[in-house]
């Protein structure tokens, strides 16, 4: 289908893409090498960005071009490319039309403002300079969902922002059934003689840590010449454009695992980006579809591929090249009991696999909790330290490993920015389990370093659709099932029962 | 004056002064750290915001408030801020709006394919390639000149971008002037015993070589808290915000001039920019008021303190130190003349202070020519070469290092690139005359590397201005004088007649 309204739209459409897209190269500068003279202004510069692009998508033609092409795309299939531009950019504008573009503006200033005094407050151990803050984007957080009324929940609409047409009662009872399963493995394993993970906190020198972390997901598929990596405090994936996806890791030349598995986990996410349909550049199709089908992407490549045995076979005589001085004496199987050691432990983006998903519950129900308006935030820390102890048994000495430990909160409306990483490992597993019975080879693959077949697996299947269908949608269509939590409850029992012999 | 009308003139302003500062964000990531496949969509992103801050500023609204201001501001004295600020954006409105924002969208992502095209062509020699490009940048630059009818010469319109109010006719009157010194007095030194600039070329580490240069433009009054330094093929200076103002430079191992004076260079354009009083943020007042008079301040920096004696009186033990196995040979005396060699050479950027303004008046007539159309692009590369054998005796074996040697015509409109460095040459005598005839002290200030009393005088009479005054108005403000070649001539004289013994 083409016509001169669809073009029109798509036109328009494109000029509100190139100014978020513009946001977005904005953002990154302002996370990695933006001087901190830059910040005032930086606030106010995405602030007016997002605004003028609020105010084209929200402009009344746009409604009219969608009204308009209402009927022709009414006949044709759902999974139609211009039909899905259609229907989603509806979806969006539908929900962007009620929001108004002086707000939008308002949070951009406030979370590049709450993010810098952040990144000071966090290792000063500050809370309290970080409340009048935290009030605010709590604030905002429930005037966003206010101009959503009628929801079930008043986190549901933020949630649907990040997880369209998920509900604050259906993650309640996932996250309920899941940790039912995982509560009693980890203390099970708790028992056990704890394992020894000493050989991943012996020296290894910055730049071979790079080094090799690039050489890993270029082998994975990242493509270099469309992407880049740079550090940040706190890793994240953006894209800038179709051609240009940035991950940005970390370094700790005393923690191996600390950087590489965060610079697999975002090569997941900007694989995804890099993947979707060229087509669609410049529409609301272009991009991940949820969060949690992004976390699917990213806790594949993290966890389902660089924790098991088979990528380390063939990766392990290569690290202990990189690292010679710190694995000489490392037997592989050590290695990989090591990345792989299941402990309660402070920090998300470190927990192991088992424990994982009990940090994004603390943080799902604080956030709940928070919106309810039956937790203050000046009562967060001491939430957080008792949520810690009852759910992990543990307690961080201080706040900047408590509740100021996640970016999110600082960077962000409060609300929805952490049921995806749970979603996603569920996910995750659904997909994978389907790549495999689809392509048995995948696992030997591994053991070579090949993982073409994977990567074109998840292109197909999940990259290229970019935003055309929903994560339900998706997850029907690639597995032919709902979001099931028994595959991932299956593969961890697999795993962990293997390497801890229960 | 506070009013109303001048509060909402501001606000939008503002509004168009965060969309080209966005701009200049993505302009230095573009030139700095983007991979390849970011291009495309870039120069897209670039062209949209330029073409919706054109729209916003040339908003019949910007229109009627500035009528509206006209009278109360004419009642105020010429230096008022409020005054000047409404004078500016009058004066930037009116040429604004004689271009079509279409117009100002086609030539950005023009020129971003063109860049592209050109770091690609230039190190494989392939002017070919260009030819397309550049035809249609001198076809862009024509048609933006037709937006001006009733110059006197066809270049004026292009010129009055970058240096407001000079004209083609006196430029070439300026240069000619000079070039009847300066030709006479490059073929003085030429007949003499070429100097030897071989310690130059030894072995100066990247790492230390970015180290000293930051060292050295630190204690210059360059505040790394309000910007930064990075690598680029080709050197600039761009202002993210009024906090934020960022250089790049560039190393090569084997010669030392080549990085260093670009990094002085630099940070003179840089210091202008940080220097602007920070209640113009945000209005067309914050920034530099020309091509000129930056121009004065970086040359002021590069060659009128760091190509002296006095200055490295202070810096070359600290020089030594930095790289001991190249210099620990070379007397202060010998390093001071090899910085100052001159030499009929290819590279304007390299070229030293009696020579340079040759580059620049080839590269000027080269300009006029093609916009006048007695030059064809096909034929620049013959032009060019034969331009270099009739005014400096010398051609390059290649258009590497002949046509496609500056990236200027391939990031911008052809003329009005170049005569601002000649004129900022001219002008940094005149100023600098004027600061010692105030503080004599800075000459011994600068043997025991303080800058302080220069920059503050720097910051007081010129920084923080802006755009407040016309590089006219501001050499007459600052020197009693108008722009005047005799002091730059006697400056070149007395150095150059010292340095080999005229």
């Amino acid at each position: 289908m083409e016509n001169s309204i669809l073009q029109q739209l798509k036109s328009r459409l494109r000029e509100v893409h190139d100014l978020e897209r513009a946001g977005a190269v904005l953002y990154w500068d302002q996370a990695t090498y933006m001087p901190p003279g830059g910040s005032p202004e930086r606030g106010r510069q995405l602030g007016t960005i997002a605004q003028i692009a609020q105010e084209k998508f929200t402009d009344p033609a746009v409604g009219k071009s969608l009204d308009q092409l209402q009927s022709l795309t009414e006949s044709l299939p759902h999974d139609d490319d211009d039909a899905s531009l259609v229907r989603v950019t509806r979806r969006e504008y539908d929900r962007a039309i009620k929001v108004p573009p002086s707000f939008i503006a308002e949070v951009y200033q406030h979370i590049t403002t709450t993010y810098q005094a952040w990144a000071q407050a966090r290792p000063e151990n500050d809370f309290e300079k970080m409340i009048p803050f935290l009030e605010k984007s709590l604030d905002l957080s429930r005037k966003m969902a206010g101009f959503f009324p009628g929801y079930d929940h008043i986190a549901d609409p933020l949630i649907d922002l990040s997880d369209y047409g998920m509900k604050a009662t259906e993650i309640r009872k996932i996250f309920s059934s899941l940790q039912e399963e995982l509560v009693p493995l980890a203390k099970k394993i708790s028992s056990l003689p704890p394992v020894d993970d000493s050989c991943l906190r012996r020296r290894y020198p910055h730049d071979q840590q790079m080094f090799f972390g690039e050489r890993v997901i270029r082998q994975f598929g990242f493509d270099f010449g469309r992407g880049r990596q740079d550090k940040s405090p706190h890793p994240f994936t953006i894209k800038l454009s179709m051609g240009d996806v940035r991950i940005t890791t970390r370094i700790k030349e005393d923690d191996f695992a600390w950087g590489f598995f965060s610079t697999t986990h975002e090569a997941g996410h900007a694989m995804y980006e890099q993947g979707v349909n060229p087509e669609f550049e410049g529409t609301p199709l272009d991009g991940g579809t949820s969060s949690g089908v992004h976390e699917s992407q990213s806790r594949t490549w993290e966890n389902i591929i660089s924790r098991s045995l088979s990528f380390w076979e063939f990766f392990y005589p290569k690290l202990r090249e990189t690292f010679p001085d710190a694995l000489e004496d490392v037997p592989m199987e050590d290695f990989y009991r090591a990345i792989n050691k299941v402990q309660p432990s402070l920090i998300r983006t470190e927990a192991d696999e088992v424990t994982y998903n009990l940090h994004v519950m603390i943080r799902f129900e604080l956030e709940m909790q928070l919106l309810e308006g039956t937790l203050a935030i000046k009562d967060l820390p001491e939430a957080w330290h008792k949520a810690y102890n009852t759910n992990l048994g543990i307690q961080a000495p201080s706040d900047t490993d408590g509740c100021m430990q996640d970016s999110h909160w600082y960077s962000g409306l409060i609300g929805g920015a952490f049921q995806g990483y749970t979603l996603g490992n569920i996910m995750s597993t659904q997909f994978f389990d389907q790549a495999l019975a689809s392509h048995p080879e995948i696992e030997s693959e591994m053991a070579k370093g090949e993982f073409q077949t994977l990567h074109n697996w998840l292109k197909e299947n999940i990259h290229q659709h970019g935003k055309k269908y929903t994560a339900s949608e998706l997850i029907k269509r690639v597995t032919g099932k709902d979001l099931d939590i028994s595959p991932y409850i299956q593969y961890l029992k697999n795993k962990f029962g293997t390497l801890y012999s229960l």
